[in-house]
């Protein structure tokens, strides 16, 4: 038994409110929640192994993450400083390889820290040779740390330098900076057919784990890095399988003008002309969209996950979250690994969602804070598959919460006449999180994980990245050097239109 | 004697730079900086009293805070959630009456927290009767927690229910609510004598303060709530007394809207007009400025205060930052008591400054890191008329700084590449602020004050604020609920020209 001061048992179930209950409850066995109401209704009713918080606490839905790719030690702290997306992609060649399992348990514990309990994880295609090892430390990462995952490896089989054929725009370049990116991109490169047999691998892996815990879905990586044969693929396994598929989708203003220039359409149009659209289908970014875009992903229940600390941090813009929400749009909410102090903090990415899309003026649209929780909680069950087990504190769903000291949002004082969710969403810090539930499960308490030492993981990975930096991570960045003149030269021919 | 593993010792000294020292000290005796550079070299030369910091730690000029408001328990925490910043100020005349020195002493607190050293504190018109006692309040509760202060009482002489006469638009009212808001405004009306000799006698007295830690400035509110006589008397009385003037401008587009109504051009033109613009003003927000102003202030020398946070939270939009940096507007920063996480973090503030403006696109505008830093420190010493006192570590100025744990910021690893500035800029917190020293005097240890209980502070105001609402609050409140439409259908009828 799980009580509150105030519980919030769904975000958002209006544009201005989220149902809350005054000194609430939440009574679960075994992971799934039998019952939530009022405590001392509950208290009558039922009789509990174990009573957790009390009146000093908030009861909160366990935040997802519906967009990210793990890195706990962050693209910053491995050499990559901020840029435009095109240019920071071909850096991170640059950044140093890692142990995927301690990087996995890292940003775990981070996402944790502030009552993050679901993530869609979106794997980076990593060498073929060591994919498969890859994506079971990770799993095994996010299940040691006693997460939920929406598992997925990215996919791309084309345009991976720039925007165009990789053959021709290599054919530009000098022979030994052709040759050396030519043998870099081969050690990810794997056939269509490979990618499937890969996904069904894996799958079948885990749709049987105990835990339950993990959902594997498709993910090709954006409209020009793959072919339209591949999605349309894609779409046949989603509907077999019955599962996701999670993409990116015109990150940047370049990659919708790559869609003008490649089909004289928008890639949002160009997936409608394949049947890509739909509700299996979530995708991350979406920053540049035209209105008729946005009718097609609405009409289509298509998902969306904003990201707005990476699309600042990345310079791609400021995603019509508010006309996406007029049309009804499923809107959830992910970090990218890119959050905007660097640590995956959820309650900070809301509060960002929150205060970057409020239009100027008196009764110009503006995000409520209701809506803000609700992408980070109730909306994002959709794309992760985990569908009605999550996002929101109601029977029969899976007990995934966490306590915050109220506190740190009220001390010395708070007015009587403001929501706990404007309480939560104007003042809430991770520092505020003291317990966190999944599946019925303490995972974290007063700030510590139970099941991983965060102290043993920092050492680890301190002593691995001790070591001198690799000499392929030095030739890397050198080749990187070389090559980005050539790339900026490649995007200035683009005359991207960005009043569409 | 001060040392750190890194010293800034001035930010920004080129775009992309700034000036750092590895292994770095500063010497100062009695507050004032004897000399700054590598820790050996001055341990050598000078013998020290005591020895601070060591290889652990990052040296930082002190923050400044470049416009601010008090307010410690937030407007949030008061009973305002953000609203458009004009139905939001009339909002905010449901406020609670507070105690002046504790709400000081708690904002100074947590200014603190995040190593602000000095603020541009810009005071509430408080009521005529208790003004001078509020000042004396204020500036003592600064004062005992050790913190610099450049002061100006805001003034409105006009305009102080919408932007068009009080008399006009209180006829339209029903005579109940036009006599309320008539009784709550006399409650501050003062003549502009009146306002020149509060200003004198404040100045006079703070001049000869023996902290040294007082300036005195002006501060017309703003050009729709002042009169042009009041503005070119303010220009007089500043030059007189070789001070500073602080002021709002352009915060909302209403605001352009009210000048280019009244007068046909820009309130920045309509200032130029009036010889208003000059090295001794500084103007918070200017959001809604055209290139032409840009130009004005720039050849001017006016300074801006740039308050992203508080531009966002009142739904006044992002500041055209990177054009104002184009033309060499001296460009400083502060949260107007409005940051984004409500806490006045000014290290919160300078990321969010610095992840804001970052446009679209490969080579497009972006502010840089050092660029940001320097907003906070060295660009905000002449607004406040600490001028070269303050804003750097270097010989002659007095010692304000702060020292943070790197490891908050490196740890498990951080990439050789990675500047210190950029280190602090993206992933440095509160947190992570060890010590604050002000005028060579530390003044927070190890995250706690070393002059104020915050403990004790707290729970004063919480039992100050364990009182019932006071019967003219939920008047207030309730007389602000009608009078609201009237406000919103008065600007209804504004159709601001968003793209000048």
């Amino acid at each position: 038994m799980i009580r509150g001061k105030y519980l919030i048992s769904r975000a958002g179930d209006s544009e201005d409110t989220s149902l809350v209950i005054a000194d609430g409850a939440v009574f679960q066995r075994d992971g799934l929640i039998v019952d939530v109401g009022p405590y001392q209704s509950l208290r009558s009713r039922y009789e509990a192994d174990h009573y957790l918080g009390g009146p000093e606490y908030l009861v909160l839905p366990g935040l997802v993450n519906a967009h990210h790719h793990g890195r706990g030690v962050s693209t910053l702290q491995m050499g990559t400083c901020d840029d435009s997306l095109e240019t920071w992609i071909l850096a991170g060649w640059g950044r140093r390889p890692y142990d995927h399992y301690l990087m996995t348990l890292y940003t775990a514990l981070q996402m944790l820290e502030s009552g993050t309990t679901t993530v869609m994880y979106n794997h980076p295609q990593t060498p073929v040779e060591t994919l498969d090892a890859d994506i079971s430390e990770v799993l095994r990462g996010f299940l040691d740390a006693g997460m939920r995952v929406a598992f997925s490896v990215y996919f791309r089989n084309q345009n991976r330098v720039v925007y165009a054929d990789d053959q021709t725009f290599l054919s530009g370049l000098p022979p030994d900076l052709a040759d050396f990116i030519k043998q870099y991109l081969s050690l990810t490169d794997m056939t269509d057919d490979d990618y499937f047999a890969l996904f069904e691998r894996t799958h079948q892996q885990y749709a049987s784990d105990p835990s339950g815990k993990v959902r594997v879905l498709l993910s090709p990586s954006n409209v020009q890095w793959n072919s339209d044969d591949f999605l349309q693929r894609t779409k046949q396994y989603a509907s077999r399988y019955k599962t996701g598929v999670h993409m990116h989708l015109v990150e940047s203003f370049y990659q919708r003008e790559y869609g003008l220039q490649r089909w004289g359409k928008t890639p949002v149009a160009h997936l409608k002309d394949l049947e890509f659209l739909g509700p299996e289908l979530s995708c991350a970014h979406a920053v540049w969209l035209t209105q008729e875009d946005i009718d097609l992903l609405a009409d289509s229940q298509t998902s969306i996950s904003h990201n707005p600390s990476s699309n600042l941090r990345l310079k791609n813009g400021v995603a019509p979250i508010n006309r996406l929400l007029k049309q009804g749009v499923n809107l959830a909410l992910g970090t990218d690994s890119t959050a905007i102090n660097d640590d995956d903090d959820m309650l900070q990415e809301m509060r960002l969602a929150t205060k970057l899309h409020r239009e100027p003026g008196i009764g110009a649209p503006a995000l409520s804070t209701h809506q803000s929780l609700k992408m980070a909680t109730i909306n994002a069950a959709l794309p992760t598959c985990f569908q009605d087990e999550i996002g929101a504190l109601e029977k029969g769903r899976r007990a995934d919460m966490s306590l915050l000291r109220l506190s740190g949002m009220e001390a010395p004082y708070m007015d009587p006449d403001v929501s706990i969710v404007d309480r939560l969403l104007y003042r809430g810090k991770a520092r505020d999180v003291a317990m966190v539930i999944i599946d019925g499960e303490v995972v974290m308490r007063d700030g510590q994980s139970t099941r991983v030492s965060r102290e043993d993981v920092e050492k680890q990975l301190a002593e691995l990245f001790s070591r001198p930096l690799e000499p392929q991570t030095l030739e890397a960045r050198q080749r990187v050097r070389q090559l980005l003149p050539y790339v900026e030269r490649f995007y200035q021919s683009w005359r991207p239109n960005t009043s569409l």
